[in-house]
């Protein structure tokens, strides 16, 4: 196998297949991946990365392929990571997805990523991190993070963006209510697609409500002076795109003008230290709660409900330290 | 302040305002969870649980209610844990339908307690496993957990019953669609609720074909031979509900006699030690990373950007060793 300094500077130096084989490696967890984000960390930060969350169906691929096409128009490059962290079942739905933007799969500027939860959830938001990374260090100069949902995995992967833009469509039931109520803690930019549809305007007058409450709470102390813009966007026939990136620069250049966008990623790296020392911290003592392991027998004792799981968990820590 | 020794005494003599204080204590992680749990370790065990789940809407709170009801006019004692950890701002909600419970309140031998996320989704799994063993072990013949949606909070926290029945409504939209699919996996049984209305037959119908599609492929390889049955309720009206009681009976006599349910418990018990020793970790290591804590430099130089996170972790990592 090629030793991953070849890979990364090869990576480094425009391979595309450098690059996706970096991806695979990052995206499995592999025992490589402190090497490879460690190689790589010095060529980061210079992307900007916008997250594009909301329920299935509210057509988010096509959001960020419309985007890409006014990205692409002013000779941006950019690269795209898909994310489905609800359930393996669900992953034909994002590869379903993928096939309608492979009008930029023939051009070079462009890499397009799909992940899929593998049965490792936690690990996801991590990896779609260090995917974001790669291409940020492969030199992409926007990354677009699409993502479905709202538990708390959704949540921590599209808060690694630097503007999360939140497309909803108009449509009943309560689960969406329950997402619109999630979805607005996280939101920079709500862009109402399939605006031709019944119940547009009244959604976009009630968001613009809840925002409006939301921004003059003395509760919401945000960092900036930011009112979250409501668009109306029909993205399949490219109406109030434009005006999304727009908004999504004015976001951009309000973060960086306020010392924000700097703020953000200072807590985003601390955030970020956390998760992967747990990662590690799992990693290591896995090995040792294995049957082979030398806490084998206190597993067993767990396992057998003779011994409560807190005081295993006080004297494996004891050893530990 | 009360000894908690005092206070686990009390509980276990069945004093219900100890209960609740010390639910408050699980609920809050406090410090002296660790040594709460342990206490009452050696009277858990002898309670069943049963897992509600499903979206937003679906009346769960009515089953759960006419579940109860049944039970206690068998004489049995019953705890009841509702978890809405979508959101805080959803809090609203919970509480909204704990006030139809209340035909409940003054019957001594039914607990309920409600449970939002305060922000930290990550102890919330490990908090409701934690009160479903304070209930167990104050004599709680069933436990019913009630939660919502599908995300990875959301399985963590119904995973830890022996029973899970999954209630959905007649109600399209793809949000809908992706929520069955992530449920499809959990499901002991199923209950259709709303069962009178429109699309509830064919519903019933669409379930019952997935659930065969999925117990004859030979990928799922469940320790029991279990065809999740598929009922149609009305929760309102009390229709229904003694046959979901009697799959569910009829579910934990496969599981016990075929010795799944011991199974069960013992990887409930593997998993539930590397939660909490994941939690005491990150508790322990917290401190250290504060401002005042040895390795606040290192965090430090992380936030600044200067050094990377994996290069970080292996040295914290290297040093707590």
């Amino acid at each position: 196998m090629e030793k991953t300094s070849d890979l990364v500077e090869r990576m480094l130096a425009g391979d595309r297949l450098a690059l996706a084989r970096l991806i695979t490696q990052v995206e499995n967890r592999s025992d490589l991946v402190p090497q490879i984000m460690q190689r790589v960390h010095p060529r980061t930060g210079r992307a900007y990365t916008v997250g594009i969350t909301g329920p299935p169906g509210a057509g988010k691929s096509t959001v960020v392929d419309q985007l890409t096409v006014r990205l692409r128009a002013e000779g941006r490059s950019v690269g795209i990571v898909a994310v489905d962290p609800s359930s393996p079942f669900t992953g034909g739905a994002v590869l379903g997805d993928r096939i309608r933007m492979q009008s930029h799969t023939l051009d070079p500027d462009v890499f397009i990523r799909s992940m899929a939860t593998r049965g490792n959830l936690g690990g996801l938001a991590r990896a779609t991190g260090d995917v974001v990374k790669l291409l940020d260090a492969f030199g992409k100069e926007w990354v677009l993070v699409e993502t479905v949902g709202v538990g708390q995995t959704e949540l921590d992967i599209i808060r690694q963006a630097d503007t999360i833009v939140v497309v909803l469509v108009p449509e009943s039931g309560d689960s969406i209510q329950t997402m619109k109520a999630g979805l607005m803690e996280v939101a920079d930019i709500f862009a109402v697609n399939k605006a031709d549809r019944d119940g547009a305007d009244s959604l976009v007058t009630e968001i613009k409500f809840m925002v409006h409450l939301h921004h003059v709470s003395p509760a919401s102390s945000s960092e900036i002076d930011w009112e979250v813009p409501v668009l109306a966007v029909q993205a399949q026939h490219g109406i109030g795109i434009e005006e999304l990136l727009t908004e999504i620069r004015r976001h951009r250049t309000t973060l960086e003008s306020s010392g924000a966008l700097a703020a953000r990623r200072q807590a985003r790296r601390r955030a970020e230290l956390k998760a992967i020392l747990t990662e590690e911290f799992l990693r290591q003592v896995s090995r040792r709660l294995e049957p082979e392991g030398d806490l084998a027998e206190t597993v067993e004792r767990v396992v057998a409900g003779e011994l409560d799981p807190y005081s295993a968990a006080a004297g494996i820590l004891g050893r530990l330290d």
